[in-house]
């Protein structure tokens, strides 16, 4: 939902203590600032939540704070752009895994799933290691391709924690020691953003563990 | 910052009082759940705030709740991940789009700014709009560019909203109605993805607002 208020810096702490006492568990919010109605700042909260509620009663608590003035239910991120993803590297070589990935993710959402395949191109080891590391706090982020010619050090440790995380990563064949710390390597770059699309669709019969240390 | 905390409904009430308390505004949370620790579930938080805090002070009255395990400071995603071109359409002509804007974006984070790439390839006008909407609510969502042969309807009111919002829309060239709404119309995918990527660029001199109403 999008709650609109007042921008201070306790209207955040009201409204979780509405959805707290309505035993409803936040797992998102986002805050935008939006234009100004008549004289004040107000902004824009985008929440998402979970649990066994009643909505009415949530939407009248929510509603009767001071601090707001609208409340609008929407579909969740999860429900409208799905399963992310997430390929980084070099340009040239990320723009070719996005192909593969994004006509797999076609072909998958045509059939009523949800893929959306979001990317990054960056360079230097420092800043890949430090993206790597981000996408296990990317919301709803679940697997990873690293598209380049050479990446190692800190981005293989940065590799190594992802996984850790549960999210599943692919490398291109290349130099540098990623590619033995990757789930698959795979040398085409559209093979490998179809191989990631398959990862993580729920209709599709490929299991990367069932090939892990292959290379394709 | 990511903060571990114990999964109860109350918890997020706890901690944005502490964030009031240290007047620090939050701009964006994100709730992930995560492996317990013993016999407790735990999540993670991620949270960006704003504000002229004192940090030592912040951490101090987070650590200190009784809900709270562990918080550790990350960069955010707007430095990591930076601002965002999202293109919505047909699967053939998003990656084509893609690769116009990821080759584009490499050329400008090479440079030292952050601009990422997300795609979602979808089909039918009620699925379409629905996207479209949801982009006035997604994070350091810049410019959008809808990707396909045939659009208009429900898609291009919802491309109405997104100008609303401040976010400029480009269209391919195609049959339907939402080439009248955009703010410019490309042939190209290549180009369409390029001229994204230069209008949401610091660094760049192009200006959509230029050449508005004209078609490439």
């Amino acid at each position: 939902m999008c709650i609109i208020a007042r921008n201070k810096s306790g209207v955040l702490k009201d409204i979780a203590t509405v959805f707290a006492e309505h035993h409803a568990n936040i797992i998102m919010i986002h805050l935008e600032a939006c234009e100004g109605q008549g004289d004040e700042a107000f902004e824009e909260l985008y929440v998402e939540f979970e649990g066994e509620i009643i909505e009415e009663d949530l939407l009248n608590g929510l509603q009767t704070l001071p601090g707001v003035s609208n409340v609008i239910i929407h579909r969740s991120f999860g429900d409208i752009f799905g399963k992310r993803v997430i390929i980084i590297g070099g340009g040239a070589q990320v723009a070719q895994v996005a192909m593969g990935a994004v006509n797999e993710a076609d072909r998958h959402n045509i059939r009523g799933e949800r893929i959306s395949v979001d990317t990054i191109p960056l360079v230097g080891e420092k800043t890949l290691a430090q993206a790597v590391d981000a996408v296990t706090r990317l919301p709803r982020a679940s697997i990873l391709v690293l598209a380049g010619s050479l990446m190692g050090g800190d981005v293989s440790i940065a590799v190594d924690r992802v996984k850790a995380a549960g999210i599943p990563v692919i490398t291109l064949n290349m130099a540098g020691t990623v590619v033995d710390h990757a789930d698959l390597v795979v040398t085409d770059p559209t093979q490998a953003g179809v191989f990631a699309v398959m990862q993580i669709s729920s209709i599709a019969v490929f299991d990367i563990f069932r090939v892990k240390g292959r290379k394709f």
